[in-house]
């Protein structure tokens, strides 16, 4: 019996996840948004995908945006894998096609402000949005974990981790969609994975200034060290807040911990965008003007709108959560142009100063 | 008043303390090993220090391996960097001069099996050694943290983590070495920064393989992803583990998920040789022939002995924990010669394959 996964974004990440959809036995059909018509046609002349550089998984279907609810037809699960901006948009016109799904996979990561401006994960505003609208959702479990797109869809070794509330879902989705290079773990603490995803691309802006930090070393001072001792010190408090957020919002602190967290935040240091526009910082580009070179070259920044977004969650749920998150001050002052965001990052990270005695001598030890 | 810390080695972690230590206002006595004459030479003459290309710190004041008790003299702290396989047998020889010194500083890092084969972490090893000789070490304080030791001599930033049982000890120390670039957290637990020092260098290997794969696949498969989904799943199974050894010698899972673990574990798996041992394995060379290879260059994995080392700790503590150490069972398995060790290692950190029916087919989800 055919068995139908829909993927909703024809972009790096939805495109790749036929590869293992495809290996583990599915019917993929691929939907392409509005603005990914010219995506489609590069996987139709089985050129490489523009934003993974690998071909398509054989066998996938391909549907236009105007053909939405067609490709919807006897989905048995749904991949929600489109830009954070267009989330909503996009599921709201789904939701005639999604009743006979058993899950939604949500790829799609960030944060989303109610009409009263209050701060949401995205579960929570999926599933708002089909209330309104008279519906419910199938059971949504939340894809995070190291899992980079072109990785992905190479069949390189991934880890994943499926999270949903109901943890018997999850494990089933994780067994459906499972491959010997695709593997995903399980959990039921959705928030946790959801928070955990918009977060470390936050934190990759601090790693990456650590990087721009060493190649403005190498050129202005020609000294070889690098700033590894200093993007450690960074990772190290970012998983500290990861944790705080995932409290924050009753996740578990197993989660940050784990492959949503710590996983994830390792991948997005090593590489991506987040990290690239920290490195131009830390290499002396003022934040805006870094900004503006990334979005000339179509280059979007996730973790920019997720830190303002994230502070606003902050203020609103516990603003006495700021001292357990004094990484997230800096970052938000570096977008905000600080005169020397590396310095600011660095006391934010590094154990505080040394208590010296007036006299400029260390105090005696007892 | 002058005040003197000695440092004992004067390898790369010994001379680079040297930087913070002055700078922090200390006299710095530093004592080379009988290995180490060639490396004070050069910094008699200016040169940068041969190990970590940087030159020593103005004002140090060097001893040769016949002035032990000289360097010892009036010390207030005595700070241990010596490389693991020498570090009793030194501390035997300091032990008539550390009569007067209020905390021993302890840099280096491995496990000391006792006469009877028991490992023990050093702490332990050389209070026995102290006791033996009828005699009482000062305080010990562990010093862990990512601290590449060219970094602490170029005076980057630094996030150092001491640990003292006595916790006010700890905080001394730190607040009287610590500099606007160097600086130390505490915690009262002794125990959980020694075990993730040397851990940290048995799971770099992991991290390595990764990049060794990368390397290969560029070279003969001519394909351009990367392995950075599969190092990083490496990395959470790796301070998952970390956790586990924690607990295991009565130390806290805090410990692994903070500098000395998760801070580590990331800049050992930036640079260093253990990393680049575990680099070689995943381009294709064999665990004997790469071991070989570093050791021809004067390069110690210190990795390899720490795993069968800590094999042998797990076995005589709780061999029943091995069911939560996947990880390191596949690093010892690589280390002896494992034919394919990188896909060993995806086994172990990869979660378990999906549950496939008979057909071939993937279950429902109900």
């Amino acid at each position: 019996m055919t068995r139908t996964v829909t993927v909703l974004g024809a972009g790096a990440m939805g495109s790749a996840l036929a590869t293992p959809f495809r290996e583990a036995g599915w019917q993929v059909n691929l939907w392409g948004t509005w603005l990914d018509d010219h995506l489609l046609e590069a996987c139709r002349q089985d050129q490489p995908h523009p934003r993974t550089g690998v071909r398509l998984a054989k066998g996938t279907c391909l549907f236009e945006s105007g053909q939405l609810l067609d490709a919807l037809a006897d989905a048995e699960l749904v991949a929600v894998a489109i830009a954070s901006v267009g989330v909503l948009e996009v599921v709201r016109r789904a939701l005639p096609g999604l009743g006979d799904a058993r899950a939604l996979l949500l790829a799609s990561k960030g944060f989303s402000p109610d009409a009263e401006g209050r701060v949401r994960l995205f579960p929570d505003a999926l599933r708002s949005l089909a209330s309104e609208h008279g519906q419910r959702l199938p059971p949504i479990v939340a894809i995070g974990g190291p899992c980079k797109a072109n990785e992905v869809a190479a069949g390189r070794w991934t880890a994943a981790i499926f999270g949903c509330t109901n943890r018997s879902i999850a494990d089933q989705a994780a067994n459906a969609v499972s491959t010997s290079a695709y593997r995903a773990a399980t959990t039921d603490d959705e928030v946790g994975v959801e928070i955990c995803a918009p977060m470390k691309n936050v934190y990759a802006i601090g790693l990456g200034l650590a990087d721009g930090l060493q190649e403005r070393a190498e050129l202005e001072e020609r000294t070889e060290e690098p700033f590894h001792d200093f993007k450690a010190a960074v990772f190290a408090q970012a998983v500290s807040e990861m944790v705080t957020l995932c409290r924050f919002v009753s996740g578990r602190s197993e989660t940050a911990v784990g492959l949503a967290g710590v996983g994830d935040l390792e991948v997005t240091g090593l590489s991506g965008r987040n990290k690239l526009y920290g490195a131009r910082i830390g290499r002396g580009e003022s934040a805006p003007d870094a900004l503006a070179a990334m979005t000339a070259a179509e280059q979007t920044v996730e973790g920019v709108p997720a830190a303002h977004l994230a502070k606003d969650l902050v203020d609103q749920r516990d603003a006495a959560a700021w001292s357990s998150l004094p990484l997230l001050s800096a970052i938000l002052e570096t977008l905000d142009g600080h005169p020397d965001a590396p310095a600011r990052v660095a006391e934010a990270v590094l154990p505080r100063a040394a208590a010296i005695s007036a006299s400029g001598q260390p105090t005696a030890i007892s």
